[in-house]
């Protein structure tokens, strides 16, 4: 349903990126979960564009929570997070041709016109700073029970980073302390170079995001359609510039035989195991419990530097465009933490039907 | 929701592999659609397993629609589709080890053993014969409105078909009417040898399907969280073995630059196109008016004949295991008539909020 | 959404009064649970209309189970219960004018003509069948936790039965082991004189069918907008016939003082209880432990055989009609066996987020 | 799903009486309506309290739209608006005895102990002024399309209003004009006088709403399980205070024969009609074209000056209260705005599928 997502645990997302406020109500909450400002700020901070590989617009991204919460824990109902946009600068953005790879042809085909067209309007990556910020109320609690996700920049303009290591729980836990996430931290200043040196010519670079998730227990999706990699695709592919999911070994699947692709079982410590992850966690679309495993496919920032042939949906014009003012050369360092925000939001919708509304709070997985 | 997908044009799947019946009630179809019961045969068929490449387990899939429609056509109210499982042999499937690969350990998780595990139960690719019917239902009446889907078995074992032409429309005609989905009709033995080899070393093959639909309206999706990629990628990963989806370029555009990923827009025929079709005819989410094109990773078979190592769920006892009775070494090509079945369902769940419950019947796009 | 209710615990129905089969998919039960065959058989036989005060049409309602049911077991997928149209006399219902009171012209209007008009098609009171039977799953179940439902003709044809006694669950026992439910036995000749003698004039009677739900814990509901009343009326409301719904004293509070009309509070056994019960068991939309409470307005069975006014939708014409066929001269008492079905399931929608999937076959209130 | 309503056309509502802000969020709304903020303030004004008979709380409820709305027009995008609590006095509601007929204990209940208590926080019809604010964005497009609603109080402390009469749109247009909606204007000083004399006493009154809606057109709702009357339902008994809703003549139909209770069908104009309306414009759950009609139950408000008995949830101690502070002696008068608001809200969402997205926007029904 349009701007909602989740069925038990539900988030509604508004705003415009050059409207007054932007914010998400949380709906399904278990009531008494903590709420850490500071943490929030701090999942804010990591989505923020910054130093010289962001776009030069800074937001200090002062939310206020306004409904949800009563002596610093959630009371169980809607919680609200606004966002003020304190830095616009309308005057960047007029209805001006269509933007090649953003979606203002398709939002004019879509609205007839009335959309708020000001940097990409509702369409705007801003939007998911409210995301950031309503997941940020359940990963501690989530974490609380064991309940871990992480995502690095596995590649960016063609440089990969290290893969995950064999003692997963210790990477995740140096990713989220990192504010361009990394494994091996030699790759940051590489791709930071890449970002810049397209940004020079002109241009942009995309990049994939690996996802892992620790602790899920088995036995979470549903058979048809809620499996769990539908319901995580269809949250991943709402996060602007997610073109591809694919979850274990994905595409590289295709070209493996049965026998390479199974994964065996064996018991370890008394609880069923696979001896690979080839499936990523998921087997017939529910949780195995092994770690979760997927990656997004993250296409270059849409907006560049350099001339694009395009059209005015307007007049129907053809025309050349130059876009101006401030642009990320690439987001996928930054999409990360989106990333992990819809992971933790799905899961909690995932897990909530399964133990029940207060489960994040009082019962133990 | 569960079984259920969509909120307009909603599919409710039920039944197991070796239970009496399985069957689909479609809601919220237009009423006077005329219901083309051969059509619907036909497409049962591509889906049923075929000479040396399929499993022997025959069904004749002979499917009686119980309610929704009256003197051939749609009522407006829930069209019920029962196929009886003609064709079980519970025998073979007694419960067991877990099968690698399999849902089996994952459901006896998630329902604690009381799942029917009889050949996957309600897992198995056996339902999706309710899912092809239930699709049948619109497709003639999508066609009638210009709405045209199609998918080729773009690589299977390693072997490549031809990519889509420069005629589209002639492509998805000529797949259409095949029973083994490729453009390039010398890469059906090819691969029709590659699987039967598999099967001969007790393995199995995996692929990649690529679907393209035309005549899709510009201006359909949502930004947050219903785009159409996310909507479209939510029913495909509910079909079994499916491990990866991408748009347009997919995990290609993490390497391209902004300026080669995005599509200019030029006027054709006084209507907005895009130049190249990089983003799959999806720009934010919403539909540009150019053909969608999206790629399906499929897992090879996860039935093998080869020993495997394994569990079993009710004992927790390590065991090796070695899967006899009738099995696919690959789905891949039957695949196919599937992810063309969710993609039509879910472009009607897209379509009817936008044109009204009727538009399928009496509008014209 | 359309012909399913229901969000954790669903049910779709489908059919038409003379089509082949009817039928319900109930989705989101507990695994385990214990199916009992012949209870189900008895609820639909409280159904039933039976005697001189039913319509002659005499269904035997075989209903098999499909789906989600192993070993005599649900197994946690949508479970399908289908029964097929035995009786179906389509001679007797040609499309005609539309009969006053019936959904013949408003489903004219909203079908286009397209609906099956036989019998009331997929409006007819046979559909709900399918709703007891899906609800006769649940019903146990729900009894060994303590939850026990009932219902009673309260007034029908202006004769009053006994209000609820002091001992309400002996009051529930009695009224689900009778096939006229009434409390004081009296009253049921009473009430069948008062029906025949209305068929035998060519008319129809009405009444108000009252509820009782005992053992649901405090705390059931949402504020906005899924109160407790909110949801079960929506349930209520799709019963044909009923059109006024009211929770505790209902009506009878708009005249009442706040003094009057507040339930007091109290300690019994260590429990907060209410000495009253005004509100039904429901504060703010959410239950208070109390019994709850509700009545149902169901109207005298539109179809009469008395001459009415009336014209054809096809033709525009204005007519008389007499309706010939089998009738019900009252559905009140048939009704109620459908209001409590309604009703449990309903509260298995209610009680399942709060609880977890499991807890109708696991865990203790 | 909890907070929010309607599928289509969806509202959010999030906020308690003392927090910083109420709120919502309208989704679903067609692109190109002219947003009035002076007919939202009219209308907020409606739903304050005035005068003796009302709280001395006094809100000015200066809301403000921060998303969705973009030159004065919808955008089509999630529409938020947010009304400040100007005047809290959290001094005067600490958490204490649990007051009878409010939902204090349930809520302790349902939340553990975790809701925010002051004022009735989330329960509070404070809440209900964002929902009225909500409704207001969409009424003049309505009215626009014909639609017209309104809401009498049909019965306030044991003294009725006129009935509508036979120019039913003359009474709405006089309806929606007046602060206090009687047909009778001189039943206003009775009503009033009866309310205050409540209040002397330290007691409350309640009363009975009665809304009439003009202009839908036939065809409108679904045969299960979302019928006209299930869907209004829903939304009406969400509204704070509301025991009982009936459609047409409601609970008097069950006194009546259906040779009283049909409404014959004439042809008016070229259109068919009732020559009645008993029926209040609903067959079968779905809208005939007559005016549809319906009373909503209102009890006296449970807050009150004198003593009570109750109980103190976090202690389990039985004690008295006497509830001090500000409090309104009736709301009936005030929940007729908050009616008319349920109402047209729910009306969207049952027209949108039918119409299209864009259809109070663009197209003449």
């Amino acid at each position: 349903m349009k701007n909602t997502f989740g069925t038990s645990v539900a988030v509604t997302l508004f705003g415009e990126s050059h409207g007054p406020e932007i914010g998400a109500v949380i709906d399904g909450l278990a009531p008494g979960l903590p709420v850490d400002e500071s943490f929030i700020a701090g999942q804010l901070t990591l989505r923020r564009p910054a130093g010289r590989i962001g776009t030069a617009r800074q937001e200090t991204d002062a939310f206020r929570i306004v409904s949800g919460v009563f002596e610093g824990r959630t009371t169980g109902s809607a919680l609200t997070i606004l966002i003020p946009n304190a830095d616009t600068r309308s005057g960047d953005y007029q209805r001006g041709p269509a933007r090649p790879g953003h979606a203002d042809y398709a939002a004019f085909a879509k609205y007839h016109g009335f959309e708020d067209y000001r940097g990409g309007g509702h369409f705007s990556g801003r939007i998911t700073a409210a995301l950031v910020a309503a997941a940020a109320v359940v990963i501690p609690a989530l974490q609380a029970k064991g309940i871990l996700a992480g995502t690095h920049v596995a590649r960016c303009a063609g440089i990969n980073d290290a893969p995950f290591s064999e003692d997963l729980a210790a990477d995740l836990r140096k990713l989220n302390s990192r504010s361009f996430a990394v494994l091996d931290e030699s790759k940051e200043a590489q791709m930071r170079e890449a970002i810049e040196s397209a940004a020079a010519r002109g241009d942009s670079v995309g990049g994939i995001l690996e996802t892992a998730v620790l602790g899920l227990p088995a036995g979470v999706g549903e058979p048809w359609f809620d499996t769990v990699e539908s319901v995580l695709s269809h949250a991943l592919f709402s996060v602007p510039a997610v073109k591809g999911v694919e979850f274990g070994d994905g595409f590289a699947l295709a070209d493996m035989t049965g026998s390479q692709a199974n994964d065996p079982f064996r018991m370890r410590g008394g609880k069923p195991c696979t001896v690979t992850n080839h499936n990523g966690g998921v087997n017939g679309g529910i949780t195995n419990g092994m770690p979760l495993l997927f990656r997004c496919a993250v296409k270059p920032t849409p907006s560049i530097a350099l001339e694009q042939q395009t059209i005015n949906p307007l007049t129907g014009e053809e025309t050349g465009l130059k876009i101006t003012g401030r642009h990320d050369p690439a987001i996928v360092h930054r999409a990360r933490v989106v990333v992990d925000s819809v992971t933790v939001l799905t899961l909690c919708d995932l897990l909530a039907p399964r133990y029940g509304t207060d489960w994040l709070a009082n019962s133990k997985l």
